[in-house]
């Protein structure tokens, strides 16, 4: 029963809600290894032009930084038990959207957490996870409960 | 070389460029067959409930839906070997990248279609396609070629 | 949009439900293809010793017949998009909560109807569907929603 | 030959019987790693509501605990390299038949233990089964024997 | 309820068992579609040293002539739902064993035939079948039964 | 034993040897539907800047013309039965060996034929081939024996 | 560069050869995990009566064993990257012509070793594999060879 | 995310450019191991014939040698999470191209580097790749980002 959890934390980059699963995670010792993309944005957006020179179009520049994302992103899916994407307040989030996807189509169990006013507009996403929450507590006590069977009523 | 494309039109419900593809295909008789979701938002909204009754609460009316709707939906995509993408210019279509998520795992070839504006928050769906168009007629250009080899130069 | 869903009615032997599925489909021309198991109880049961030889035991009895039609029932399983699981009032239905595993392993959309008494005990395999219907109207209803877009309100 | 399996223990929580397997793996030294589920049966109907919020309604309330518990068990069931599925004396135990035929579909070897009288009732699960005992010491010497070769007589 | 069963035909090739399951899926107009590998045996030495040139080696001849029959028999297996193999009383007859194994990782439905003689030698085989016949009627029947439902008691 | 093989062309675009298989498949009425790439080089260059517009970069006008043509490549090769990839006299053909290895990891049979001169260059490619051929009418040869069973002494 | 090879070794098992590998594995610490079925031929043909009693007839007894073992030699085959066969001088070893199969539809590393009187008898086998030796001594170099580059030339 | 990175180096054996990445992961602690075929190129060619003996034929001895290295080769790709070709100024390196679509079909993220000069030829194994770099360093950049977020600016 030492099964190590690999677990995806896909979404939102501009809050420290990855930190607060990390702490979660090492307080209670959980058997847990967390993977994330990159969350610097500007590195995130700017690596494909940085590394291999500036294309000289805007559509280009995008797609080779978001290829080389993508290596580390779809690995580490691929390599995940659970993948949890956040919805955050702010911005379109398609990226987010995409992962959740990709996840369901592999078969990976997951978690979705977004504020309760996204609910409507993100049904389909919802309707393919195996748990929706609200905060972020609540994912990190599903982690908890799925990976020790400690339930905190 | 008789091979018939199944085609799947993921996304955009409010218009009419699903019958402006199906009536380039028919003209010019394309060997494909085209696949889509239920576009009446109403009965998509509403079908789990109607269906199956009310469960007296949003967020589950959503996903009794949201399930029915994936039925059609990931059949579909998982019968497809083309599946298009169209990102209109409203609404936040969290379930368009979705889908583009979805497909891009099981390894379909994606074709993304969206307006200029949107290639910087698109730049992940973008970077998993085949082919990024702005236009719809761009798509029937690549169906057409793809399909049959006739390129309109 | 000419797809013809292929749907596996996999469950309770001893009422009609498959024949009143059928007279709809067909009375609505649904672009479906039914599929069953053998219904005929006695055959079932018989199958294996009837054909190979009685083994003089009765587990194994059992398991000749139990494997012939498993050729069957696996093979059709694995070839349908969607796959309806009655549990009847009667009996302990073991082999519907198996076909339910199989089919959610291979993620076939899984449907399953049963009466709401026994919604706490198959909590997990209705956790598994797509949709859980009370009654076999409601799954008409689904399969011609999904394969039509016609939604009856 | 240094081979740690993988050894899923699904069925039924209200008896000793993951104990009595862990003490013999402990005392043999087996080359074993024992997965289970949770096995605290109120936890294991609360914890989606408890983490969550209550819906409302026993529908979505056992549907909300059924999916947390499914992130656990089959990542778990998929994880194994065996899988082992004890049906008890008592209840109608949907989850452990739903669980073998999971199991069955993604290849996994299958043991199945249960009393001699459901024999013809299981006969669908016994036939996927790579062996059916109808002790849990039988199973204890199938893992024995499989892991080191060692066979008791 | 239109399925039509592709069933592949390996093993023996110096007999007319092929002819009378075919003979008898023609009399009772089942839905079969039959395959087999090629049975001349003269040809099947010979086809690569004659269409590709002598390689002047004895194992390299009978590799080439192996590998362009693995075309077709690999290729007929894997679009296969039930592979049936005979074992005759003549000849080593690794290849039927060969086409057993691969059938069982692709998990198809197997049936072996074979004298009871061979019962202990053949039993890793068996193990792996559904269902294990003496005879070729009993084959048929197995068939017949499968697909249609039909029972001769 | 109405299987009609689906059988990819793919490599050389230079010269008629596709002409000849078609020729042949049709005198002998042989089973076999074949599939090809495009072969206008021309549109094959330049059907991605065509369609979506000039991205002013030759590395990118490349990548999208590219990305195309694999939508129809890969799709095609997935579809295959056998893929047959011939090698010609000049160009690096470097899209040839790239098809031969993308067809090896699906598991496709893969004819591979090419001038003797190129054994030693090629040695990988034809290791992963079940034939290796010197000709065309070689190939056809295999084509007629594999789905037919005649063998031309 | 620290890869720990997965080698099964499947076969004959009336004589030492696995240990003369094992000794070389460990001489030369090669980077490589040995595993086998259980050799102890008595055990294997009784594990399955032993355990889970005497079925009281000879081909389910047969049957129950075979199964027993399968549970071993399945999940190593599916863990192994090389598999090693070896087919003695004596016995029908049809248990490691269905090893061969099994492991090659999954797509395994096949390595045969044989008398060269079996060359045309095993011609299928042999097809399907990245060598075949005569001697165990090849084998150990092609294991050598494989796993750490060096060549005993 | 103390993921190791399991990474493939494909392709030219004939500069140090293995040597230069192997440096830079251990200078800069990345959590890479690499991996790669042997890059001896006599012991690449001699290995089958030297240990299986002379076939007496130029094609069987290049065939024997050819999947020796291939039991080496597929089986680091299908383990590797990266897969980096580098095409190098020199010879056809088909069996670079070939290990491209090799990955690419297993769906592995695919590096490819090259002299500019190779851009149209090398357009579809570019057009399968996540990222085209023109210099090994670019390549380091790129697993050094990938792997631990440092973006060199």
């Amino acid at each position: 029963m030492k099964m190590i959890w690999q677990v995806y934390l896909s979404g939102e980059i501009h809050s420290d809600w990855r930190d607060e699963i990390a702490a979660a995670v090492k307080d209670a010792e959980l058997p847990v290894e967390l993977m994330a993309p990159n969350t610097n944005h500007g590195d995130s957006d700017d690596c494909g032009a940085v590394i291999m020179g500036e294309p000289g179009n805007d559509f280009w520049r995008d797609h080779m930084g978001a290829k080389v994302n993508a290596i580390r992103t779809r690995t580490m899916i691929e390599n995940a038990d659970i993948v949890v994407v956040r919805f955050g307040e702010k911005y379109r989030q398609w990226n987010a959207a995409f992962d959740a996807g990709y996840a369901a189509a592999l078969g990976k169990s997951l978690i979705v957490q977004h504020p309760a006013e996204f609910t409507h507009a993100l049904k389909e996403v919802d309707g393919a996870a195996m748990a929706t929450c609200e905060t972020v507590d609540q994912v990190i006590e599903i982690l908890r409960y799925v990976t020790t069977g400690v339930l905190n009523r």
